[in-house]
């Protein structure tokens, strides 16, 4: 029945403030207002609906993602909405378009590597969107490895201009978003090559295509790359392929913050410092960390609203069946992932002030914690992207047969976020690069130089390696100081031991290379200490609301003792814990378990999300899911006739024994 | 180029005979010679062909998979096929159709459940497809618990029929393939009432669709179920929804081998053991064993050819890039998966002969081993498909951003694969019924009772719980009694350490939900040792062909120090061995990689899959990647045109700022 709410007796059970953890979850109050009301005025907007979009052929999938991009921006001039309300609204409307590289990638590109000069040509230009940018660097031949790529911008001083080219099928620019069909322009990462000579990566705002009827410039070759993972998933977007021949651009249209060429061919390296574009790439990943968080608790909510309604096996008497949250390994499951959608949420916030305090390092010329901040940011970029991505596909089996319908919304969750795996730095890659920072932190013990930040555990080495659990019971586990300590040590010792491993080889490379794998399982052992000592931390300030803070200390138990759990052999092996002390804090977690269960479905409503948001039947707030589900079905476009399109072709034929003669 | 084998150089690096490989394999030379000559049957005809379905709407998609199966029917008439080849056929055909469900469930259904008679009315219409059918178990409410199936089968004995009702909406049928557009009949399992009494679950073959017409009959609601997970994958099924509204049926419809009604409406138990029913579930078990290692393969294949293929980072003086499956990193995550597609082919090899095994015994009235075979093959499946899920996924991560791509073959080869973990048997489920078996086998020790086949081991629980690895270096990990003896200390001391918890429950039943968790873990380490003894057994038999033992051997151990690594916390924590031999371990699976390098793609080239069954552009025979992907993108739909449908109507007004009067 409409307007019943199936899931009342859930929330009756919450024994915290859902309003007060609202805020909590979106940061302050500003932000949670400012989320509520864009998020329902796009909910109650027709022209945003996403009804049937998995089922939408490709061409018309991009033809209406076309039609809500330019209607959300009518809808944000209309309204005057300011940037920060934009940016929110683009969020809600929840479907990747072209705009999120021209708002996210291009003008920042501008903003971070143009001149002030560049700057004032281009960036009102494309802030009306009088064009449409996008960013070019990946090649089918070269992602992770930047300096790899094959593009190239060479100078010709005789008419003052680059020409940029395509000399291999591999350097043609393969995924760039927006690419495809839509941008006029593109910010193109080239080698740079004057005088004969090859000056590396450097980018270049080109022109694609007329600003008058679209095509494509003489010289440029555009198109889209084809159909990728899901339904509608990332299929909305063109991620685009592009080849130049000999496509000649005005000097000045080469990015020239760093380093510049002269009208002569000169190349000029700028006074700007090099580390200052690291800040952009701390910036990029802290908004993926906060991108986890958010697809992770929508997977959650998804499965955990289900299953309060789904139930099954454990009638007596004819009563109602079990609903499947009360089986202990639903709980196993999912509780963890709704512990590391809030984990992800705080150690996302904690990196926003973390850019804060880069920035002005930075503006104040101290380079200092930039290393320390640009792996951390690596690592945590690849931990919670990983988990997310893992942690969505898991709550989509917990909807048993029915999360494999497009219409519980988590096939398309996964699909779409899977690329947060790969994008912006490949995961493991990243772990590699957070792993060489620790092993160099690890060298410098004793040196004098003091480890920084989220490694100053580091300093304290020598306790850290000596020192054991004293953990006699469960509720033990529960302190803070027991966990963040066995976390320190657990990470301290994986890394000196991986450092010794390493002296031990002649050439460090090498050894680098052998150990590669231990060196990863290093990484993320560091990581899960900063996203336990950010939870642990964010749980030392002053939480208002009633229960609230009990709920996020469930919430941070579970976080830390799962992983214990499941990294047990590290625990064990580095000798930090006991076997009894891992079974106890097994105990300590089911108890968790037991107190979060009552609690689960306020915890998931505290992320506010709409409906339409979600685009989940069996996420449904209301938790009316079988007669929703019924009612989708006949949508089918295969449910048109009665009678099967074909069936007169190829099955009839079939059945009559005729297929001798049929045209198949 | 075409013509040109671009992993020839890999090719010639191997140390074994590769023909010989592909007999193992296939499992025998007459199963090698069979899937090789219809394999390529079917690669070389274009009505075969799977060109550009990802691309298709849901519409055109079902359409062409009628017509493929059609197809496939003329050609296995016409070229007089038998009925194995036919299997073989549709297998290669590699698209979901309702043909599997025909042959897959709704014949071995009235085989299984038919009387004799009604054999011989049935199986002749169904064999010559002058019917089509499919199996409706699965209803909207009810998935796993069987039991609970609200469809209701009501005898009437006035008329001598049964009335097909669907009480509720949750009762509705949902999710049975072929059911919604094609299928004529359907074994409909309800709950059987005679007499006002309610006899349990039972099926009844019930005609949906006119044989002339193909429309509903009158009281059935039938039709699709909408989009599901992925392009291509399992949308070519007709999934279907299903409701009665008072259908009648003759009696002779309800199957009647184990039960009948009487023309009088009185229930009768035949003679037939029910437990022969059970044969029927560790044959579809083991079948799907089988279909893992096929899909693990497949995905393996494809990440193992393109990591060849694709270079990145590592060049020096300007020479070529590195080969990322020479990265220690890539190796650990790809080899172990190239070892589980071995392994678990080896364990499903060996549940055929189970099967064999358990249906002799079934007929000569021995049911002694059937709970154990019951419990084995429930916890192989489930083993292997979570495995294999993962194991595709993690094989499309390893092909970078490309993998995201259809054409890589790998979004479609998961998406079609993931439902095995939920079908047949949610995997979690499963575990448990696992967990419930060994809790009895523990209790039985020491009364007399021997443990049979799998379960075996634990005849010696006194040695194993007291027993310590003595390997004191690296090398030695590689006996096969060193890791057969640590498998079954861990899974012994894991069965018996919840035993003893479970011991401490006064309501066994509460304690068994309360610990389900660990219970799971403790059935998951026995089905591991499962896996690992059958692929030790396997290299205990006679292996001919230059080095194909020798790779085997490797493939064996990857695959168990690998899981060993995996699950440390286990090892350690039962004390079988120490952190030093975990150690060792490790070392020596890194050992094994370098061994397996050299061998990588001649191991999966004895696979001996077509380019038209892989669907992979990135996993091509031929490792000619990048022109191929180049040449794909350009058959997009959103490259008919330089200029994208939908460009005049919402990108044009907005690069224009004339949105304000644009119809949106």
């Amino acid at each position: 029945m409409e307007g019943v709410d199936y899931l009342a007796d859930e929330r009756k059970k919450a024994e915290f403030d859902v309003d007060e953890m609202k805020i909590i979850w979106a940061g302050s109050r500003h932000h949670f207002q400012l989320s509520d009301r864009i998020s329902k005025l796009v909910a109650n907007d027709p022209g945003f609906s996403k009804e049937g979009r998995t089922m939408l052929p490709r061409k018309e999938l991009f033809k209406s993602t076309l039609r809500k991009a330019a209607y959300g921006w009518k809808r944000i001039i209309e309204l005057r909405l300011t940037e920060e309300e934009a940016t929110v609204l683009r969020r809600y409307v929840d479907e990747p378009a072209f705009t999120d590289l021209h708002w996210g990638m291009f003008i920042p590109a501008i903003k971070g590597q143009g001149t002030d000069e560049q700057q004032k040509k281009w960036l009102p230009l494309a802030q009306k969107m009088q064009l449409i940018g996008c960013y070019a660097q990946t090649e089918l031949g070269h992602g992770s490895n930047v300096q790899g790529l094959e593009t190239t911008a060479t100078f010709d001083p005789q008419t003052d201009e680059f020409v940029i080219h395509s000399p291999t099928l591999t350097s043609s620019k393969w995924w760039p978003g927006g690419l495809g069909k839509v941008s006029t322009h593109a910010v193109v990462y080239a080698r740079l090559i004057t005088d004969g000579k090859d000056y590396g990566i450097n980018g270049f705002i080109v022109q694609l295509r007329s600003l008058e009827d679209h095509k494509p410039l003489p010289g440029v070759t555009v198109g889209d790359i084809g159909m990728k993972f899901g339904n509608g998933a990332y299929n909305s977007m063109d991620n685009g392929v592009l080849r130049f021949d000999h496509v000649r651009i005005p000097r000045d249209q080469m990015l020239m913050r760093a380093s510049q060429v002269t009208k002569e061919g000169k190349y000029v390296q700028s006074d700007v410092p090099r580390q200052l574009l690291y800040g952009t790439m701390v910036y990029v990943r802290q908004t993926i960390v906060a991108d986890a968080s958010l697809a992770m608790s929508r997977a959650v909510c998804i499965a955990t609203r289900y299953s309060a309604v789904r139930r099954q096996f454990g009638s007596q008497n004819g009563g109602q069946e079990t609903q499947v949250i009360d089986y202990k390994t639903q709980q196993n499951r999912l509780f963890p992932l709704l512990a590391s959608a809030y984990a992800f949420r705080f150690v996302g916030e904690w990196l926003k002030w973390l850019y804060t305090d880069v920035t002005q390092r930075l503006q104040a010329n101290d380079f200092s914690t930039l290393p320390e901040a640009h792996a951390c940011t690596a690592g945590l970029k690849s931990l919670t992207t990983s988990a997310t991505a893992d942690g969505i596909e898991e709550c989509r089996k917990l909807c048993g047969g029915h999360g494999y319908l497009c219409s519980s919304g988590l096939p398309e969750l996964f699909a779409v976020y899977v690329p947060a795996c790969t994008y912006e730095g490949d995961n493991v890659v990243l772990q590699l690069q957070v792993a060489r920072f620790l092993m160099k932190t690890v060298s410098q013990l004793g040196t004098g130089k003091k480890p920084v930040g989220t490694t100053s555990y580091m300093g304290r080495i020598e306790y850290l390696m000596q020192c054991r659990s004293d953990v006699k019971q469960a509720t033990e586990w529960m302190k803070p100081s027991a966990i963040v300590e066995a976390y320190e040590a657990r990470a301290a010792r994986m890394s000196v031991a991986c450092a010794k491993r390493l002296s031990k080889f002649d050439n460090q490379e090498e050894g680098f290379a052998e150990l590669a794998a231990d060196l990863v399982e290093a990484a993320v052992a560091h990581c899960q200490l900063i996203v336990v000592s950010k939870f642990v931390e964010k749980l030392q300030q002053d939480i208002p609301g009633k229960g609230v803070k009990q709920q996020l200390e469930v919430l941070c138990g579970i976080y830390s003792l799962y992983l214990l759990h499941k990294h047990q052999g590290d625990f064990l092996g580095t000798g930090y814990i006991t076997s009894k002390q891992a079974s106890l804090a097994n105990d300590q977690l089911r108890a968790l378990y037991s107190k979060l269960r009552p609690n689960a479905i306020s915890l998931v409503d505290a992320f506010n999300y709409t409906d339409h948001y979600l685009g989940s039947i069996l996420g449904r707030y209301d938790g009316n899911v079988y007669p929703k589900l019924y009612e989708a079905a006949w949508k089918d476009p295969l449910n048109d006739s009665d009678v099967a399109d074909g069936f007169h072709e190829y099955v009839r034929p079939l059945l009559k024994q005729q297929l001798r003669t049929a045209r198949l």
